[in-house]
């Protein structure tokens, strides 16, 4: 295996010097920025995800920040979710769409202030949409990358560590609640969220500075918790049917596809980039969709999409797979066209060491 | 060192089974996709380079195709540089510019089919760019990213190999010259350009099922010429002075920071994004500029910003730095102050080992 080059253009993070000293055995790049892959292994992080409570620098999640009168206008536009129930105390999924109904990206929208809109990203340069969008409408905002890092605190015992570094009352956020809580002589915004099942927050780190200290603070306050750095879990989000951008789904791809129907609200479809395209396949119903596909034999690395054939004839492709120790099969995440997404449905997936029998699941591994 | 993690969403190449068999060592992500950073090491890399021929998978390098009767609108649009001299028969390195001016990206652009452009990208989402002024301004026209994969071929001996495969004719193209050439049952686009000083072609190989047997074909043809796998080189490419967009640029700065100020053109600027701050700074002239430095003692790998301080002040930063086994210095690229860019002034610079003495140069080391 290569090794990854360090390079200016590769963003290290406000918890970098964090993540080497964990011991990080792999990175990938998000966002223009590292990330880390695994410390112990794939299969350690895994069970250890499931059983304690890891810190992830999950700081490639960058914000867009959408500032001015126009914001919420801005912000409008951009999703075919209808954010009338948005509120600064909660924060929304929202499906991004382009002309055509396509996914740019799929972020979680904060409201951090009066006119002020936090879109916390997946892999894409959503910046550079919105920056756009705002320049040529005329808008009146300012659209920036603030300094701002997320820090994920994710396993069965976030909840009492978290208590433990900003008080009992962070046990009472709801899921996708967000609330602002005090550390040292700052306070961030914390939200109940994350990438994984195992229920944890997301700390915007407002400052780099403040990066290191948190760090810090967290492995101190959870040092009989065994706690350890972690990142997200190919195995644990597969079984979770966690979708990831640029892997699952892609511009190529609808809301609908994506099994996001439930953000595409009627509504919004008189307006926001690609409504067109959108209540059109809202009346059609979509091609295909992202199903849970388990998969016979072994498995290499999922490092390409995977053809699904049935009776020869290209059904769909596979993006993701993994082993799951724990249910002692291959779990993968397939896009599956319509004639072919029933559960039970026996298929043959195409990976780069060979054909492999599979079968459409009812459910995700939860 | 970490190893770079396989995941579709970092994208292979057409020619990634070669990189692979040709061992390479390290990676880097481009355009959510694999580029190799080197083989055999950096410095022998760079020695090869210099000597021989390599051939380069730069199929990261993405392409954003505008095609239809508003293309031409569209292109000039997005660049400060005056597109009058526009030929199918040539390219044009053309920054591209937001609203403030800022660097979006620093693209070659092509022209090739009437109302069809490709812009060959740098580090940046520059589709979603383009795809939002697209939507926004109702422009007659398809921006999508075609089935094209770059593939360098670089150094002293490019020429001979290039017409051993292609024709002797080859050889006539200019630098930035562009033409179509025959390879087996297909024609590419070939263009006289790459990122070295060493000189060399890039081939626009469509269809990525063509890329492995032309990569094949290209090490077939050079075998008595010491023919290797090769990929854009650090030392080489900072002792040229060649910029690279995310280190050495970013949005943060203007074309005239960066040096391009001739392809700021006066006409332009009533009209392209950015323009009424790049003609004030035409006026005042840019209070920034990149600089070679030169830095003393030894140097780590330059992974972030190293802040420039004359007299304990800031007034700059390096972004690339590496020793250089030909000038026997640490050749650097800084983004320097107007008070302390003259050639000669020290300068200190603080890397993560340290501060070392710098002084900047009259000129690259070429």
């Amino acid at each position: 295996m290569a090794v990854i080059t360090p390079s200016r253009r590769v963003r290290r993070t406000p918890f970098t010097q964090g993540v080497e000293a964990a011991g990080v055995a792999g990175y990938t790049v998000y966002n223009h920025m590292l990330l880390a892959s695994q410390f112990r292994g794939l299969v350690e992080d895994y069970h250890h995800l499931k059983k304690y409570v890891q810190i992830w620098d999950v700081a490639c999640e960058r914000q867009v920040q959408i500032k001015g009168p126009d914001a919420r206008r801005l912000v409008d536009l951009l999703t075919p979710r209808d954010l009338a129930a948005m509120r600064p105390d909660r924060c929304m999924y929202i499906p991004v769409t382009d002309q055509n109904g396509g996914l740019l990206n799929d972020p979680v929208l904060l409201q951090v202030g009066p006119d002020t809109y936090w879109i916390s990203i997946a892999d894409s340069d959503l910046l550079l949409w919105i920056s756009a969008v705002a320049a040529c409408k005329g808008f009146d905002v300012n659209v920036t990358e603030p300094d701002v890092s997320p820090l994920g605190v994710q396993g069965p015992r976030a909840d009492d560590l978290m208590a433990r570094l900003f008080g009992e009352t962070i046990r009472d956020l709801r899921f996708f609640g967000v609330g602002r809580f005090a550390f040292q002589d700052h306070s961030f915004l914390i939200a109940r969220s994350g990438y994984s099942k195992q229920g944890g927050f997301e700390i915007y780190v407002e400052g780099e500075e403040n990066g290191m200290p948190l760090w810090q603070a967290l492995f101190d306050g959870g040092a009989d918790m065994n706690v350890r750095a972690g990142c997200p879990n190919l195995i644990e989000r597969v079984e979770a049917g966690l979708l990831s951008y640029g892997n699952d789904m892609t511009r190529e791809n609808s809301p609908l596809e994506c099994g996001l129907a439930k953000y595409v609200s009627p509504q919004k479809l008189t307006s926001c980039f690609g409504w067109r395209a959108l209540a059109e396949e809202l009346k059609t119903g979509p091609k295909q969709m992202i199903r849970p596909v388990s998969i016979n034999g072994t498995v290499p690395s999922c490092d390409r999409p995977w053809p699904v054939l049935a009776g020869g004839r290209q059904v769909g492709q596979v993006t993701s797979a993994a082993y799951s120790p724990d249910f002692d099969t291959n779990i993968a995440i397939g896009m599956i066209a319509a004639s072919h997404w029933d559960a039970g449905t026996a298929l043959e997936v195409e990976t780069q060491d060979g054909m492999r029998q599979a079968t459409v699941q009812e459910h995700f591994w939860i």
